[in-house]
Parts: C-alpha cells; sequence; structure tokens
C-alpha cells in the first residue's frame, strides 16, 4: 500500500516531514477559500441574477471534489497507527476536522430543491461560508497564537465578566435617567443595553444616545469607562504575547547555546 | 454547634477547605445571576405585559430566598471568631458585603405598592439589577485583577486628570470656533462638551460635529488625540498585567526550585 | 524677613519640605478647577441667564484674589536664589509658570465692556478655561508620567506621520473612487480628509462615506488599516510604561538591598 | 570630479557622513511635503477657483525641479560603486527609489492637457499626493519602526487572517438573521460585510445597523469580539516594540561596559 502512504504524508499535515504544507494541501487550502468567496459573492442577488446556472454547476462540482477529498482522506488515515481499521475510521470521522469537512459538502449533495424556504436557503448558504473552519486544521502557527491566548483565559473571561457587570450597570442608570424622554430607545433595560453596549465598545452608531443633559454627563462616563474596558483585554493579550515572545527566544538562545558549545553545557550539568 | 459551623464553612468563601466555590454558593451565584437577568427582562413592557403577575411571584419568592440566605449567613457568622455574638453580628451585618446583600431584598419585601411613581419603580428595578454586585464576594480571582490595577491606580488616575484637561481644553477650542454656526450643538463650553468626549473617547456617535473647514481641521485633530488618549491606559494597564504575571511566574519558579531541591535552599540561607 | 520665607516654603511647590502639596497651595489648586469649571459652566445660556450679574462679581473676585496671589508669588520668589533682586524678578516673571499665572487673571481685571463682541467674549473665556494650565506646576507625578512618553517622542513622533501618510493615502485613493457619486462629501483631497480622519481614528461619525461597492472595499481596508494605526502609538506607550515602571521597581530594590546590607554592598565594591 | 563625489554626499543620504540629513535633502524633504500639501488643497474647487494659473505654474516648476534633481541625482550616483557606467546607471534607474522619483514628475511635465477626463485627472492627482512616498528614502529611524513591525509579520499576518474568518462569520450569521426585514443593508453578505468590518473595528457610522432584537444581540457581540480583534494587533505590537527597545537598551550597555572596562571584557573572552 504505498499509494496510501503517499498519500497520508500528503494530505494530513502531522504526517508531512517538511516545513510548511504539502503540495496536495496548498491546492486544498486555496480550493477552501475561493469556495469561500463564492459563497460570499453568489449570496448578492446583483451577482448571482447575472448567471444562476453556472453558480450552482460550479457549487455541485466542488461538493463533489470535497466528498472525493473527503473519501481519500477516511481510507489514507488508515496508515495513521490511531486510526486503522474500520473502528479507527469511525473514530477518525467523529474528530472535529473531520465533521467539519463532512458538514462543507453534504448539504450542497443534497438536492438543493428542499432549500425552497428563503430561511433554509440562507443557512444552507452560511454553511457553505463555514468552510473556511476547514483552514483551522492547515495551521500550526495559528496554534501558538490561539495558546498565547488561551493560556490567559481565566484574565480574559474575568474582564468579560467584569465588563458585562458595568454594561449591565451602565444600561440600568441611562434607563432610570432617558426611559422618561426617550421611551423607544430607553425604555427598559433590554433596549438600554444595546445603547450601552455600542458605546462602551466605542462602535457608537448614534441610532439612540442620551438626549437629557443628565443622560449625556451620564453618557460620557460611560465612554470613558469604554477606555478601561477595551485598554483590559488589550493589556492582558500584550502581556500574554510579550511572554510568548520571550519565552520562543529564550529557548531560541538556549539551543543555540547548546549547539554551539554542546561540551560546556555538558560540564555544566 | 456543628450545624452552624457545616453552614459556615459552607456559606464563607474564605473558610471554605478547597478551591472554588462551595456548592451552596455556586447556587446563590448562579441564583443571583438569574435574579439579575430576570430583573433586566422584566422592564421590558412588551415582555412584561405577557405575564406580569407571575413576573411578580417569582420576584417575592426569590426576595424570601435571599431574605432567608441573608438570615443564615448572619447566623453562620458566629463561627467567625472576628463575627461572634451579638456584638459581633452587628459589625458582620455592617460590612459591605452584608449591606448589598440586605439591600438586595429588602426593597422588593416591602410593599411593591409604594412604587406608584413611574420613577421610584425604576429606582426600584435598578437596584435589583444591582444584585449582581453581591457576586464581588465570590471571586477570589477577580480580586487579582482588579489589585494588578489597583496598584497602578496613580498612573491611571493622572491619565484621567490629563484627560479630563485635554476634553475641556478641546470642548473650549470648538466652542470658539463653530459657536456662531452650530449654536445648537456647539452654542457653549458644557455642549461641547458632549462632543468632546463622543470624540475623544472615539465613539463618535454623529448627532453633533463641526461643519465649518476650520471646526473639521480642529476636530481632526481632536480624535488624532483620542488615540492618544486610549493609549495611555492602555499602556499602563498593560505594563501591569505584565508585571503581575511575571511576578506571579518568578514566585512559582521559585516555589518550584524551593521544592525540588529543598537541602540546596536551606544551604544558601 | 522670616514670613517671606515661610510664605515661599508654602508656595512653591520646590521648596516644600514634605511630600505633597503644602495646605496653601492645595487651596490654590482647588480655586483654580472651581474657577475653571465656573468658567464652563457659565458659557452656557441657560444657566448664565439666571444671575447674571452674581456670575460677574464671583468672577471679578476671583481675578483680584488671582493677583494678590501672583504678587505675593513675585515677593517670595525673592527667597529662591535663581530670583533674588529686582533682575531675578524679572526672570521669574518670564517663566512660562508666571506667565501662565499672569494670563489666568489679567484679562479679567481689564475692563470687560471691551469684550462686546462675541468672538472677542468667547476667546477671552477660552482664556479663563485655560487657567487649568496653572495645575502643571503642582504635580511632580505627572511630570514622571510625561517623562516616560517624551523619552519615545521620536517613535510617538514617526508613528505620527507614518499616520499622516497613511491618512493623506486614503483621503487621495477615496477621492479618486466617490468624488463623482459624492461631490460634497468626496468633492477634493481636503473633503475626503475628513472622512480619512473619521475612519482611521474610527470614530466615525458617520455624516460622510462611501456609497459606491469600491469605495465600500477600500473604506473598509481603511478602518481596518486604522486599527493598526491606533495599535502603533498603543504598543510604544505601553512598552514606554513598562521600562518606566521596571526602572523604578529596579531602583527600589537596589536601594533596598543597598539598605539592608550595607556591609555586603561595600565590600562588593 | 570633485564636484560629483560633494554631490553625491550630500544626494545619498547613505553616503553622508554625519547623523541626520545633509542641507540639500533637507530643502528636498520640505519641497516634497510642500508640493504634497499644494497637490492635495489644489483639488478643492472653491480654492482651485482663485488662482487657476497660478496653481498651475507652480506645478510646470516643481515638475522641472524634480527633473533637474533627478539628474543630478542619476549624474551624482556615478561616484557610488554599486552604480558606475552606462550599466550601473540604468541599475540605479531601476531601483524603486529611482521609480518613485521618476514617477514623481513624469505625469506632470507630458502636456496636462492629456488629462481631459475628469478620471484620468483625478489619477492624475492621485500621484502627485503619492510624491510623498519619497520621503521613505530619507528616513533611517522609520526603518527601525517598521523592522520592529515587520519582525512579527507572521503574527500580524495570522491575526489579519484571523480577523477576516471572525468578518466573514459575522457577516453570514448577520445576514441569516436580518435579511429579511432589512435587505437593503443584510440582504447578502458582501453587504452584510460593510456593517462587519464597521462594527468589528469600532468606526460605526451608523449608515447600516441591526434593527430586530436577534440583530442586535448579535451585534453587540459582534462589537465585543470587535475589542479582542483589536486588542490582538495591539498586543502584538506592543511586545514587539517592548522587545525592540529593551534590544537596543542592552546593547547600548553593553558597549558601555566594553568601552569602560576594556581590560576584564577582554579577560572575559
Amino acid at each position: 500500500m504505498r499509494l496510501r502512504n503517499i498519500l497520508w504524508r500528503q494530505l494530513d499535515p502531522e504526517a508531512y516531514g517538511r516545513n510548511g504544507l504539502s503540495p496536495i494541501n496548498v491546492v486544498v487550502v486555496w480550493i477552501v477559500v475561493l469556495s469561500s468567496v463564492l459563497a460570499i459573492v453568489e449570496t448578492e442577488p446583483t451577482i448571482e441574477r447575472l448567471a444562476p446556472q453556472t453558480f450552482m454547476y460550479i457549487e455541485q462540482i466542488l461538493a463533489v471534489l470535497f466528498a472525493v477529498e473527503y473519501l481519500i482522506r477516511l481510507w489514507a488515515e488508515g496508515e495513521n497507527p490511531r486510526f486503522g481499521g474500520v473502528r479507527g475510521r469511525i473514530r477518525y470521522a467523529l474528530t472535529p476536522a473531520a465533521i467539519i469537512d463532512l458538514a462543507a459538502f453534504l448539504p450542497s449533495l443534497i438536492a438543493p430543491g428542499i432549500y425552497s424556504s428563503p430561511m433554509l436557503l440562507r443557512v444552507f448558504r452560511l454553511i457553505r461560508v463555514l468552510r473556511l473552519a476547514r483552514l483551522g486544521r492547515f495551521s500550526r502557527a495559528m496554534g501558538h497564537l490561539i495558546e498565547a491566548v488561551t493560556e490567559r483565559r481565566e484574565e480574559l473571561l474575568l474582564s468579560l465578566i467584569l465588563g458585562s457587570i458595568i454594561l449591565t450597570f451602565s444600561a440600568a442608570a441611562m434607563y432610570l435617567l432617558e426611559s422618561e424622554n426617550n421611551p423607544e430607545a430607553f425604555g427598559s433595560i433590554p433596549r438600554a443595553l444595546w445603547w450601552s453596549v455600542c458605546t462602551l465598545t466605542t462602535v457608537g452608531y448614534g441610532d439612540i444616545y442620551p438626549h437629557s443633559p443628565l443622560g449625556k454627563v451620564f453618557g460620557g462616563l460611560t465612554s470613558i469607562a469604554g477606555i478601561g474596558l477595551i485598554a483590559m483585554p488589550t493589556g492582558i493579550l500584550a502581556a500574554a504575547f510579550s511572554d510568548a515572545f520571550q519565552k520562543s527566544r529564550t529557548q531560541r538562545q538556549e539551543f543555540v547555546e547548546q549547539t554551539a558549545y554542546p561540551r560546556a553545557a555538558a560540564d555544566a550539568r
């Protein structure tokens, strides 16, 4: 089964010996990106109207391609000690990456005639855009970035909770101050929350804002609090990245020192 | 009084031997969160209208629950050496946490009929949302985050003062430039302050903005100053978190070294 | 001249022996702050109309107070070796702090009748708000913050220049793409600059924004570039503060070590 | 050829012996900046109308000046060992800096009569603003800043990719939720992308925003995700600058130590 071994080494990024992606996976990445771009563009009626048939055909071809790729991957993973035999394949098929791969083509293979309701059609289109999630399996560097973030997940979660409490309090206070003059925008705390989130994240659409002088004073204070709210996760992430970079540099330096002066390093032990 | 001791260890987070929260406190946290969500949702007239009676009954039950919890806590704190006896209980009742606990249910127990004026009703509702503040006593990790922030309170306060001065100057300058063309928005410095705060925090609702060319030039400069204003607290917090993380890592490392080489550490002393 | 010496030590923050501000200067700071608040509030016609005479009288009293303070300072600085004699007083009167002190009361002492033109009146009011700048002389801690910032002035200036170039290019490109459809907003590069600055600083008033699809694509790219533009000064300032804090901590530690083990430190030399 | 050597040392920033820019290059920088300001101002019809002839003459003079400068540079580069002879000059003319220099005056020398179409005229004006890019060759300090950024280009690229995926998903989800009620703004994913980019970068023009309650909930979550999206590059850049500053400080310190204790440093080797 030399072919299966070659395919496995080509398709599984972790089985590929060299740095970067194998040629086959580079092609797969490009097809995934282009298929997502197509799925995005297709939703625009003024574009879709130009050649509805063509779009449908391309979509069908892409779905078949992804299905073939899925089956080859399933077969080739037999080389992986973890996924040998029928049982191993089932285990492979249940990994998150394989489920995402399956979800990327299955809805398109099922006759699109059933997407008669516009809501179902939109859900179906959303799924096609989600194909981008397939890229996750190909990126190791993304992993390092995400690792640095997840290492501080506790602090980030806390700043999220703190943010939620500030959000709620500012909405409740604005409801107190403005609901009389501005019942449409601030008539209830859930409505005021829309203003709160727009202000504290400094998005500021400007669809609703306080009108009374007291409301404006409080709105200004909320905007200033928003700066602190943004500064906290930024500060946490900045510290996390700074640590991660320093760690990787120390490791590299230690590696260089041990390689350059192997005897000295051995003596030092 | 074994029951009182068990209750104390369950209810007082600082008396609980293990990490995290005791099972009873986990339940209390969830009830507090849900009761706040309910208090938020209830203010929306379109939802409250669906079942006004039900909302009132749930609220009454929650208030009774919190009252019972308050009394049990008061009783159980007798185990705490600091709060023994009647005098100790009074001292406990005057701690900020206990006052917040009391404020969380007292207004709901008092006949809601007195909240006839819409303003009083809104104040009452705000108090119910503030129940979220009860969560403060349960979070030790939040304490670490807040500690890192408070350690830099001087620098943060200074950047706030600096920000206030920039805010005032930009408002005064805009009043100078735009009050003629745009009296409604920039007719006085307090009015211009609303624009200043929206711009310097980069919220930018867009309800008021300069119209004259000179005003736009100055408005652009203010926006750019706003970046600096945001960068300052962000930088301070980033440095504070970076320090806090490094300190906690150094401590952990020292702990590991002392545990791994206890004799060497002892010799070194 | 014991009185002059006491006054000098009370009035000159650098001659005051202890930490913080002298009691007299605390009072001066409060009067400066309150006088600025008054100057801000007074510009609001709906408030000024309530008691125009009272506002004018308070203002006159404040101006006289500041004038008296100015003269006492001028006299007391004779104790300062740098400012002795008539020549020294003239040198003192020409320091930036003294000029600001003078500008804070002189326009109010000159008969306000000459501020008949509304423009002159607004300039006069602006000057009164600028009294806040007098606070600068009282804050040493502010000095440390500003020092940390000025140490990186080169990098901050460069990021400002880089930002200006990006600003100009994005305005020029938008002028190319949108001036046909949207001549009022994008009919020239200076007009497009107003959009550019609003977008790159993420203020986003929403008074003008691209309408054509191509303009929106480019507008989106500009918004993303804006994140980088904000990130650069924030990163520079974060690094500056981090350095400043670490330096101050190292100094404190060295101080502690030398104080705790004076002999060891002496031996090590 | 002493004149050519002097000119070369004056014109080529890398051949200039001292710090900073040579007097001739300072003049060139100022002319470039002023010519760009002129090119910007000239596009404003209300200004251009005042003296169209004058603007055209100044522009022609500037173009001739830049052409002369270009030819002198070309001649003087003969002193540079890398660009000697005719072949060397051709190699020099193909460097990016020389091409930018050429593009800065060539379109203005070609008879402006051919810019009859308004679109061509705008492209021509854009090119004139791009003269600012000529400044790049004069700034070494800018190089250090850009180096610190490019060293982290992988992480920055990754955060850009991660941002694009979040952008796409939020647009697709909003299309699902709002396209029914709000077909003009959210009728397709490309249209929803305009909202996504405005929200995630916290620009928030406010031309389109969700109207349905579910859309607002999701919009709020997107705004909060936007904070994270901004925090990531900010954190990366902050860490990069922090590293760059520390490195430059360590180098300076090592330099000082080696200069102060040259023997000790030599012994240590």
